[in-house]
């Protein structure tokens, strides 16, 4: 069977001891193995401190984007041999493959073209200069450089792909070195990757490495320059937050966490209407697409009291045609959760929502799966949870069932109701509305925008070009308060704060002018 | 005695059970007395999130910005007797006393401009807008809106006014509702503002709040919305970072601790010019207003070898100078520190760094204090510690003398040297470089600027116009990595990150436009 090494200081390093077993989700068949026991974590890190970041420290933005660029292309040209592997590894269809596979190569290439525009420059000059006095010689600039440090990215199992391009992205164009640690049970992609990387020789020595297996204790060795950038649960958040070092040393972390993601159906969006349909598709996907696991996907599906009847029946109908079983097969349209512990965790939840109302469609038990072994696979039905309008439904609002799992919570069709209700989950990466109304969906958007890092305005005129709000873009910020972490990532140049240190700069203008690159005035 | 009572809930609260004596530092005379016994620290903040949230939120910036300047009147309008507070109660001379009220009606002033340019707008629309599509239609904009929680504020005892006033100038313009917490033993001062601010009815009920005494449970009591700023020790700074529900909820955190601020002479001053003379003059204020006890105020005094004697005996020249004593005395020049606690530390952090080279002047030893009763008051003398060159003096990097210490390390006049000098004292908040030479400047920033929130560059061309680098202004950030706490505040409009919530808005171009008040195109 095969072994997955990670690539640590500079060379691929197979982990010693105990090994964890890879299996593909929807037959349980081990596929492969990975540890990472006896890899030295604090020289792992040193490594990318000392050689990666002087060298990514070395380039221009413009130099830095294009090794991202580089990093699109190698993708981009061993496309359907990472979805092969994403759809034997993660349980994916083929169209979650590309899902994941492309969302890696468009952020990839999106922050290229940011690094292009930032040019020769090797920090960011953040902000107007300042006159800090009676004459323009007492000056301020802020500047933001990168920090010294490197950035550990600990990934979901659900993005491969996508969750290691993001945030290698972003950190890379800042110019901090990464240590890239993918859930073990859907590694092989990230693995891929990075051997075709490494490979072909795209990224300095110490810009990328990669921890296949355990995290072990690498993050006891941050320092005051290292970041973390963790996407995951809420208790694993929690872990993280509480370590000695970090809270010592103020090692910055991102976290990106649990997420009860709501979608607001306006009262205006009859049934039949375009706007309706856009709602219902939305719904649809987030549900079934990745089999659910998208940590953006729609959880609570907020429908006027006068329409969620239809609605429950319409999703149920949609719901009902969708085929479950082994992604290799045709026709297949939603795979299997990612692994038993998964599986279980999402039983368990779809036991607790129903307890909060009634099963509309699916449940916690046992499911027909086209084309897996019998009583094989971790596979369970899309499933529909009604309750009723109101606050006694508190499963509803607390707990994140990460499968194809959601809740229909009837409303009033008030504007603050909906945004009331909403709120209830504690903070959340994205919620949507679906109106033609622009007075109701700017009442809603303002009531949601506290408690969310992305709201996303479904209207019928956006519906071709929109890829719904369970996707994340390069250029739009990705994180939320709260339940769902506190953190925030993308957003174009905006992500690139976290990699850096902004300091302000104190002094006569000529000099800061030499400094920031600007020509004395 | 005097007894300060809490501002909580919209009434004056008299703490219960044992209360904390406050004293003259100068003559340990007690002069007030205070506590939050029986103070209801969750009803406290629920009447400020639910009162004064929404009473703010409902303010344009202007509006917010007006409430701003009028708070900069009042204490302007008292400052003579709130400069009598801090001499009687801080230890301040009266020149201290003025740098810190004038600081906080100066940043209270700049903020109310801030408020005012942003006119009618009621929260922040973050950037240009973003084409997501093909066509302008599918389009994505940035906002920030006001966080729906509450600011809890918990302020150091160097600066009642400033550090009070700073917070909450930034806070309130953002629309967040403040509970401020001023150390206990320097509390008359804050106290009395709150007091004119109260009867003077300038900010809407629930808007702010005062805690004289200890914190208590204020901070359990923090959720998902909720800020915490605080300025103080790392130690304290840990045991927040690692309280259950403030990991938990994702509470926002700002830490602005600990810092071994460093001021580099160039090897191209020499003794005797302008630039020298300037950077002696900003090293003997740093060390002596406030006693030393500012988080900015230059630690580590970094001069070429050539040089390094002559600097530690023009310092020694006019530290001896310096008459210690009441402050209330004409002619006295540093006053006392704050308390018996401080005392004790500088004492003990002397000894210290004393171990790691030579005393230059002064010592821990008890200090003629003129005006004072004979053994009274927590004075100490300004105190000059001379080390080797070389990394051999671990005491200087790690330990933040809080008083009017500081010590002379020689540098090679190589800029990477002093930087790698510099970092060692793992993250801070400002350091400063006193040359004419351009190239060695900008080396020595750049150098710099990953450990730092600020950088001073000290040229003889802003002598006059420069309050030195142990000033922090409005418009630039302050803060600093690692051991500084990892914060960041002020910084005109990038303050207000802090207390709002950013969201990317997603949709047709039109309804985002309808949202941010921008007219459709």
């Amino acid at each position: 069977m095969l072994t997955l090494r990670s690539y640590v200081a500079g060379a691929w390093a197979e982990g010693t001891g105990t090994l964890q077993t890879l299996v593909n989700p929807a037959t349980e068949e081990p596929i492969a193995r990975a540890g990472t026991g006896g890899i030295d974590m604090g020289k792992a890190l040193e490594h990318a401190r000392s050689k990666g970041g002087p060298a990514l420290r070395a380039l221009t933005f413009a130099e830095r984007g294009a090794l991202l660029k580089a990093m699109s292309d190698v993708i981009q040209a061993h496309r359907d041999e990472i979805l092969d592997l994403a759809v034997r590894n993660g349980g994916n269809t083929r169209g979650d493959a590309k899902f994941d596979v492309d969302g890696a190569t468009f952020t990839l290439s999106s922050y290229a073209q940011i690094g292009q525009a930032l040019g020769d420059a090797r920090f960011v000059v953040d902000g107007e200069g300042i006159q800090l006095g009676r004459t323009p010689r007492f000056h301020g600039q802020h500047i933001a450089v990168p920090r010294r440090g490197v950035a550990v990215h600990i990934n979901a199992f659900n993005f491969p792909a996508w969750g290691f391009a993001e945030k290698a992205a972003v950190a890379i164009l800042a110019g901090v070195p990464v240590v890239s640690k993918p859930a073990t049970s859907s590694a092989m992609v990230a693995h891929r990757i990075t051997e075709l990387l490494v490979e072909k020789g795209v990224l300095p020595e110490g810009a990328l490495s990669l921890l296949v297996g355990s995290a072990g204790d690498v993050l006891e060795h941050l320092g005051p320059q290292d970041v973390v950038a963790f996407t995951g649960s809420g208790d694993t958040g929690v872990k993280i937050r509480s370590m000695a070092n970090v809270i010592r040393h103020s090692v910055r972390i991102n976290v990106e966490a649990d997420s009860l993601n709501a979608a607001i159906l306006g009262p205006d969006a009859a049934p039949g209407s375009d706007t309706y349909d856009f709602f219902l598709k939305d719904v649809l996907r987030d549900m079934t697409q990745k089999a659910g696991q998208k940590c953006t996907a729609i959880r609570r599906v907020l429908a006027p009291m006068s329409t969620a009847a239809q609605v429950r029946d319409d999703l149920v109908e949609r719901l009902r045609a969708i085929t479950v079983g082994n992604p290799a097969q045709e026709g297949v349209r939603m795979g299997p959760v990612a692994t038993a512990d998964q599986l279980q965790d999402v039983r368990e939840g779809i036991g607790q929502l129903a307890k909060d109302g009634r099963l509309a469609f699916g449940g916690a038990t046992e499911v027909q799966a086209v084309g897996a072994p019998a009583g094989k696979g971790f596979f369970v039905s899309p499933t529909l949870v009604e309750v009723d309008a109101g606050a006694a439904a508190p499963t509803v609002h607390s707990r994140e069932v990460f499968g194809p799992v959601a809740t229909v919570v009837p409303y009033s069709g008030q504007p603050d109701d909906a945004a009331e209700i909403v709120s209830r989950g504690g903070g959340g990466l994205v919620s949507s509305v679906y109106s033609e109304d622009t007075a109701f969906t700017a009442d809603v958007v303002l009531g949601l925008a506290p408690f969310h890092g992305r709201v996303f305005l479904g209207s019928a005129k956006i519906a071709e070009a929109s890829p719904g709000p369970g996707t994340v873009l390069p250029l739009l910020v990705h994180g939320g308060p709260g339940r769902a972490g506190g953190g925030e990532e993308l957003g174009g140049l905006r992500g690139l704060a976290f990699y850096m240190q902004r300091v302000a700069l104190e002094g006569s203008r000529p000099v800061i002018d030499r400094v920031t690159g600007n020509k004395a005035t």
